[in-house]
């Protein structure tokens, strides 16, 4: 059994139900216990989601954060308190579960992530990739200064040692953060990480769990051609979309763009036969 | 029940299964039975075949086209007697069977094709879709005067009137067809269909059911934008790899090579779960 954590408001449920689709088609002979966190989902959406993930052989489970959760927590109109679910999300999964895979729903599994679920975490919170394009990595060590960031960590696949996690991170020492950067948070969630956590994490390699689809010729000219699309889909288990630009809306354009519609089409057929 | 009807020889096995993986997927509800009329493939090789058909709940029967089949045929170097197999395919087809639908190996179907199926064929031979693009057509009018050629119908997806051919089709003036053209002829099973039996042809919307991949931005163009990839996935049955370069080989590039490597992928999976 695999745990994914997942943490959504109503506009991703699209694209979650096609990461799900996508992840399930990918890894036959694996079953998956989906942890929702989320807020604002109607409950008759829940419903449906829930019997699609039951259909595909999978279990699923929702917690509905309430507004008493993070009732500390400082808030401002362009980061709301989801940010905090994937931070604080140790606390409110089962306590016997020692690890779990986030996945962001911009994403599409293509291979089997039994590797990736176990990785040694080897005294670490957290395994994630950080994406190696230079000019990115550079603008947020700057823009996190003083906060010593080597490599600015993607927070959309994290391998969570829940275990750890439960020892070491402070609910205040997150909040007394936010409330002293808010100016400079741009991603926040993702900038907490890097900023209070970034020793603690186990580096994954991008071109395996966290391809961001936006710099498809970056990977094969980096690598002399060798990450071209048989490497792909030989390898990379996670296909990230990246940026402000998303597949399931008009106009976005890209290589995985038709990799992308097969999926939305098999995540909402109809099932028969 | 529909029955599909494929000529192959060992060089297109890889593709022949990824496009019988995607007519499976994306025609859930449907039950097909495969009729591969070969030469020249070993018997383990098609017993492979055969055992994914089966496993993915459908039918296989292969008929070996054996040398005496086409003993009069003119033959040439570089067209083999494979030619004749989808011109001449009701003589070798079940005689009980009224239609059957062609399909080369170089497609991926994306959508059902019930309705593709399903065409009132009102006294014609075939159903078949032509690539509009002007200069194609143009050259193929020149080359094959003085035959009338209107539209240049491609024959990589073509609906059989498999009752009307028994009747009308005659193998005598097929082959001296090819005898009195042997110079002319490129695509030789092609060139005989439009030559011979253009007006006999009921034409398919080649968007539907015959959508040339290398022509992404000229659909979309010619459409104002309607068909775009959303188009194609919600209605498009058929997309064809037309010409040279093929998604299977190296050095393949194009808007769907991410498509066709995850039907790779599925395609050979090991079955499992």
């Amino acid at each position: 059994m695999l745990d994914i954590l997942v943490t959504i408001d109503s506009n991703y449920l699209l694209p979650l139900r096609v990461m799900l689709k996508s992840l399930f088609l990918n890894n036959t002979g694996e079953r998956f216990y989906i942890h929702l966190l989320y807020d604002d989902i109607e409950s008759e959406t829940l419903a449906r989601l829930g019997d699609f993930v039951a259909s595909e052989g999978h279990g699923l489970s929702a917690k509905r954060m309430d507004d008493m959760a993070f009732a500390e927590a400082p808030v401002r109109f362009h980061y709301t308190k989801a940010m905090y679910y994937r931070l604080l999300a140790f606390k409110f999964l089962p306590p016997d579960l020692d690890r779990i895979l986030y996945l962001d729903p911009d994403i599409l599994v293509i291979n089997s992530l039994r590797s990736l679920y176990e990785t040694n975490m080897d005294g670490k919170l957290y395994a994630a990739a950080y994406h190696s394009l230079v000019p990115a990595r550079e603008l947020n060590r700057i823009r996190l200064y003083p906060y010593e960031i080597e490599s600015y960590y993607n927070s959309g696949v994290l391998l969570m040692n829940l275990q750890l996690q439960r020892l070491e991170i402070k609910e205040t020492a997150i909040f007394d953060f936010v409330e002293e950067n808010r100016a400079k948070l741009i991603m926040p969630d993702q900038d907490i990480i890097n900023a209070l956590y970034a020793k603690k994490i186990r580096t994954l390699d991008e071109k395996l769990y966290n391809y961001d689809v936006r710099y498809y010729r970056y990977y094969a000219l980096t690598t002399s051609g060798a990450c071209d699309m048989d490497f792909i889909f030989e390898h990379t288990g996670i296909l990230h979309f990246c940026g402000k630009r998303k597949p399931w809306k008009k106009g976005y354009m890209g290589q995985f763009l038709a990799l992308y519609k097969q999926y939305e089409k098999l995540a909402f057929r109809p099932r028969n036969g």
